[in-house]
């Protein structure tokens, strides 16, 4: 019987011949990341140990993204804390150069590695045919220590993609639609594995937002195999596969859906869950107070060059703060050379340095009650962008950039 | 007997003939600024009054620049109580646009005006030649009700500027030289007039950040006479002088200081007063962690463009976060132009959208216990950026510059 993606990468990581679901393996990691949300607390127990020691240093990616630059005496503690422990040490570390998945994707990640991160978005790296998963500090702290975890090898779920978008539709709406169908538990423990012939018209920043997003219908991850778009993007930053794969013909999958890209429509996620679907056109006329253009899900040139495409000699609602926020200093630099983020500051939004911002709603951009915010963000939780009683709409870069023109909910004309 | 710059505002805006010191008067005020500091704060109070209006709308701006976008869902009520409230009975609001000063004098001040703040570099509106001074909220809301208020004519330091600053020490230099000599209580409920030949070689930028940190001092304000320079500001910003004044031959000065500016030197306020003042030489040596270039004192153009012409093709230091914050959306515009934005971000600071940031410490490039930030904003109080156990010093952008490629205080070479 034929490995899937998942099954091979795990099967190399703990060497050995063949991997299954169901299986447990202990693995050697690639990688492993951590940034500002819990670095901190994995300090702290490291300094409990007995005999505290690192693995392999050139294996840690620490990387300051949640409040930059920092918010508050007890993040400037929590983060000299990380800074010192990580100079001391030799761990690469990151603090305004963006966001962390951002930073590894344009860094680190190469294809058939097996990489944690004690943030649930590593499963973003599956975008250059790795593994990645998101684990806790503790479990971080044990890989840290020994360059070993282990991990129960997940069924897979299967997307074929046929089909091309339709300008103004965009990745986001693929697996927002996904999510719709499928459900905020529907891949719960489950690679997501997006393959078929619909792939070699995403580009890598189209791919990054579908395994991003993996994790918010429950995936240990979302997986791809390398083709042509992913060794380019590798050359082009300078990196070399490790290993490439794709699942076999007679691999096994718990599920296969045919995803024909041409139907997709712009969507959104409505408030309060991320499988909470409607059609642009269904929520159009909801008024906003804030729209938020960034993260890790949707902060990349791409998004930028499309939103700046739609609000170009339009000017932000009045009564609208639009937020804008390059995931990283890569993409606010080339945004700056395209004359992107110029535009974005004429029309009246405000554009921000590389950071996690109001997606998770801790230091920037935060909604008060009753408040409206329509993003690009990861997630759409009761209070995930500040009080409880406000609400997020989550969208893509079109969309949403559309709605802080019109000061509601819009679809974007093209 | 003749009448000093302060006298004549106040005649003019009490309606008389004459001002004296010492006396008080009831006066009309031209305009009434209140940030997201105290706003809030004068909204409860007007909700409480009996009869509450507002003498002329008209008359009062309101800017949200001390947490823009906003870092918690307390903030973000109190900006929604200020935005709800400004757009309900017409009150020119913005957020976004700037530091509140800033915002002020390329929109608002005029020649002659006399304008009351409800935040204390309100005193910064002299360099237009108007008369600006900061109030806490009862006294704005007061003022907002009946559109008058009472003041108490300050009596006069003059400084007399001679000579031309030398390439690398800036306005900033001679302020925070003058604070040292008369002592951050040397100027207490007095008016710091500046005036004499050297003034015509300062710009509009450079008088800024003169009256600016005249509060510093304990200054009721700081105040020019209206130049050819401030005219051609004024025209280029389309407005024109209400009234111009100089001071009278005969008018009487508590105190006249000579300053050559030719001999003024760069320097340093170090922790933790601003007129705690040493030569940047001194100093030199000192290690930093952060640096910030920004501030409504030494936020503009001038200030950037000196300190991208002091680290084009360098680098920040390793280990050190270096925050350039422009202080309003049009320098901000600018300097991209300029391309100076661009040199900023190559060289690894972290450029960010307007607003106060660290000067005072609350939600943006917060230093921790043991940390030493060099700075532009305006002051250096135990625990202003952060920690009660952290240091700040105050020097020119292109002190602070050098320092943050050097990772230590050093000065600029040019």
């Amino acid at each position: 019987m034929g490995m899937t993606i998942a099954e091979k990468i795990i099967a190399r990581a703990a060497g050995v011949d063949t991997a299954k679901a169901g299986e447990i393996h202990v693995v050697t990691l690639d990688y492993m990341l951590s940034n500002d949300g819990t670095t901190h607390l994995t300090i702290d127990k490291y300094n409990n140990l007995k005999n505290p020691h690192i693995a392999d240093p050139s294996r840690l990616v620490w990387v300051v993204d949640h409040n930059v630059p920092c918010d508050s005496v007890k993040t400037a503690q929590s983060q000299k804390k990380m800074r010192d422990f990580a100079r001391e040490r030799g761990i690469d570390f990151y603090e305004g150069e963006g966001i962390c998945h951002q930073v590894m994707v344009e860094k680190y990640v190469r294809p058939g590695q097996l990489i944690f991160g004690a943030d649930s978005h590593t499963c973003t790296y599956g975008c250059l045919g790795a593994f990645g998963t998101g684990v806790g500090c503790t479990d971080y702290l044990y890989a840290m220590v020994t360059g070993k975890s282990w991990v129960m090898v997940p069924e897979t779920l299967r997307f074929n993609l046929t089909g091309t978008l339709r300008k103004g539709v965009t990745a986001r709406d693929v697996i927002l639609t996904i999510i719709g169908k499928i459900g905020a538990n529907g891949a719960n423990y489950k690679a997501m594995e997006f393959a078929g012939p619909g792939l070699a018209g995403l580009s890598v920043s189209d791919r990054f937002v579908l395994c991003n997003l993996a994790v918010e219908a429950g995936a240990k991850t979302g997986l791809m195999p390398v083709d042509e778009v992913t060794l380019e993007y590798l050359e082009a930053h300078g990196r070399k596969p490790l290993a490439c794969y794709e699942s076999d013909p007679d691999a096994e999958f718990a599920e296969v859906y045919d995803i024909d890209l041409s139907e997709i429509q712009p969507v959104v996620a409505k408030p309060h869950f991320v499988d909470n679907l409607a059609l642009v056109s269904e929520v159009a006329g909801t008024k906003i107070h804030e729209a938020f253009l960034g993260s890790c899900s949707n902060g990349r040139l791409e998004d930028l060059r499309l939103g700046a495409e739609v609000i170009k000699g339009k000017k932000v609602a009045e009564g609208v703060r639009f937020l804008v926020v390059p995931a990283s200093r890569d993409i606010y630099n080339q945004a700056a050379k395209e004359g992107i983020l110029d535009t974005f500051m004429e029309a009246g939004a405000i554009v921000m340095n590389p950071n996690c911002s109001v997606c998770w709603g801790s230091c920037q951009g935060v909604i008060g009650e009753g408040e409206v915010l329509i993003s690009t963000g990861t997630r759409n939780f009761k209070g995930r962008a500040g009080d409880r009683n406000s609400f997020v709409y989550l969208a893509n870069a079109a969309t949403v950039t559309a709605s802080a023109v019109a000061g509601e909910i819009a679809e974007a004309c093209f």
